[in-house]
């Protein structure tokens, strides 16, 4: 039975963590700070519960730059859940400030990959029935070779804003589909005072984002940042609003108590019980890359990891096909496939000799896909680097 | 430093879990079945992960006795989530049966403590603008001696149901006030085919419920099923509608796509990304429960461990003082208040040299709260009793 050194996880999300990290949350979970009890026993509202959860904040937000504009929720529901609460707070916020009854506006939807695409689609769901309407300002499908797979991003002066919308979102990295903006998303696109939605679910804390210029920056833990059933949102202050004031205004959605971004974090992210034991495993997360170079390292890391793996595909001659144009690559989801199904079995099988896990890509596109999270060192990328390159 | 050994924690939830659970949960984290990757590390759509799920939903089903006319659900958002989930779900289920553009109906809530209100407090929320009213059909604290606190649950023939309620909503157990259902909920007095909703977060799986009985019967996972991050939802089959048709007709609210009983129940609780670990360790305390008699043992357990709590208490002179009537005293959450505060702090004090911990009371309410869930063994409740009784 194989131990965690002989297997090497290239998991897509949930994926793999440093073993010293869940070592230590294996330790807290029986007997948490010698208290003789496990840090998901204990009560959320404890003292030594508030200090996990304070300094697990603390260290998030020194990781990420937070600067003092803005909140850190501890939340539930993964980034399946915040594409519905994004809408329903950025909404009640952007009501409050256009309380005339005629009022109207757009929410933009900049859609790179399967799960902004699905984000526009709930925001289209949300707001039936109200007097707002959801532009996709971008459809990368449209500017695709075949005309219908997400392979780049075009540049902005391409995308379609519409005049002054609630919100502009994009997702900073697309898992399925390998894409992965540039750097950064193009800021300078923006009308002026636009607020700036940004899913970091994959490659969160694996390089800078400018969280000043984002109203809200948000990404489930599962992939660089911890297990899943944590949210961590990063919200801008004056968009934590009295939701209900704004429902009573009319023309938007109701905001349940579990999505609501102000009730959240007037509590402190306890208004309800939250998800204790995925908060500690964050925090330990947290701690682990503050003491390993924090951020700037891990984003060494990352171009390191990936452009050697590119290289390898663009040095294949055609074995390996890369799905994304050279400048959308994205740095966390490295996809590509083989001549035909025979020799991609053949591969699957030749890295499962060697331990190489889960590289299998998405069941909706097909292919390889390797996930060069932060918990994959570059000694991991390596084994699957040489495996590829002695492949024939 | 203390092990578990050594401490006996009587919290009110999040709360104590058997050490062996746990131990293995620690090592699934760490190496699940021998993968060399941990339990949260893997994908949940394997097939390791789906054995997992699917085996955690068999034993939950076999200990409720859950029939086939009813599907459980997987969620996030705990019991808060679900004061926000059953409304939404049942309204969608309501309005596809009364399509008509005037339909009414009202929601009627018992409300016997705490929870219970608070539930009431969100379904009024989210109807705010609708066709529907919310019916506190019963309120505990006007049935009370003082007129103000929630100590007893008067018989059903003093509630007020309204005429058709889309629902009637009960929570079995109240944490934060000691008060639970004698036996169970009056079935008998419901109108018939009325949808009943049951919050049992604080008492799943420490009697038996007869679900069959019921529309919707959940609870967060963190006191006797697991760990925080899960809700455990069982819903009549019947209630899994489209609810984007349902609010296409009017007169009710949107429901986020977190928020939606079908798409989870046609994902098989997949829709998104699950709280995986917590799933695992819920799935452990499943079969830990199975292997030592199941829900019947549990329940003459439970009825062993607060029967004797009570007796000292009632038979201690007026030092010990009950704060809820006898027939609707919680075997969860056993509540009593010492003559003064300094008698209190004496008594956590030395509770707490013994190892005995978490005993102070919600912080709304004072006094003390000794929580007895199927964590705490007869042995440990015993530790308690002999302390109280030497206690003077």
């Amino acid at each position: 039975m194989p131990n965690r050194n002989d297997v090497v996880n290239f998991a897509a999300g949930p994926s793999t963590l440093p073993t010293v990290v869940l070592e230590k949350a294996a330790q807290g979970l029986l007997n948490y700070n010698g208290l003789g009890m496990g840090v998901a026993e204990i009560s959320h509202r404890s003292k030594e519960f508030k200090a996990v959860s304070e300094k697990t904040v603390s260290d998030f937000k020194t990781l990420m730059d937070v600067p003092d504009t803005h909140e850190v929720l501890l939340m539930q529901g993964g980034g399946m859940g915040a594409f519905s609460t994004v809408v329903l707070n950025l909404l009640a916020a952007w009501k409050l400030q256009n309380p005339e009854s005629n009022a109207k506006t757009t929410l933009d939807y900049i859609v790179t990959g399967s799960w902004s695409n699905k984000a526009a689609g709930e925001a289209k769901r949300l707001t039936q029935g109200t007097d707002v309407s959801v532009n996709v300002a971008l459809d990368a499908r449209n500017h695709s070779q075949d005309g219908k797979s997400f392979s780049n991003i075009p540049p902005a002066n391409e995308w379609k804003y519409s005049e002054n919308p609630a919100f502009v979102y994009y997702c900073d990295n697309e898992t399925v589909n390998g894409v992965e903006f540039d750097k950064s998303f193009p800021y300078d696109s923006l009308p002026p005072n636009t607020n700036l939605v940004a899913d970091v679910s994959s490659n969160i804390l694996s390089r800078k984002i400018d969280v000043s210029k984002h109203a809200v920056v948000y990404g489930g833990a599962q992939k660089n940042a911890g297990i899943a059933g944590l949210t961590l949102v990063i919200v801008r202050k004056d968009l934590l609003v009295d939701t209900d004031a704004a429902f009573n205004l009319g023309g938007i959605p109701q905001v349940p108590h579990l999505c609501d971004y102000k009730r959240h974090a007037d509590n402190e992210s306890m208004y309800n019980t939250p998800p204790m034991f995925a908060i500690y495993v964050s925090g330990l997360t947290f701690e682990h890359i503050l003491n390993h170079g924090g951020v700037d390292e891990y984003s060494k890391r990352s171009d390191r990891k990936s452009s050697k793996l590119y290289q390898v595909i663009d040095n294949s001659n055609g074995l390996y096909k890369p799905k994304v144009s050279p400048e959308s690559r994205s740095r966390m989801n490295v996809v590509f496939t083989l001549p035909d199904e025979e020799t991609e079995k053949r591969y699957l099988n030749e890295a499962d000799k060697l331990g190489l896990k889960n590289l299998k890509g998405h069941r909706s596109v097909g292919g390889i896909r390797a996930s060069l999270y932060n918990g994959i060192t570059e000694e991991d990328a390596d084994k699957l680097i040489e495996m590829m390159k002695s492949f024939k």
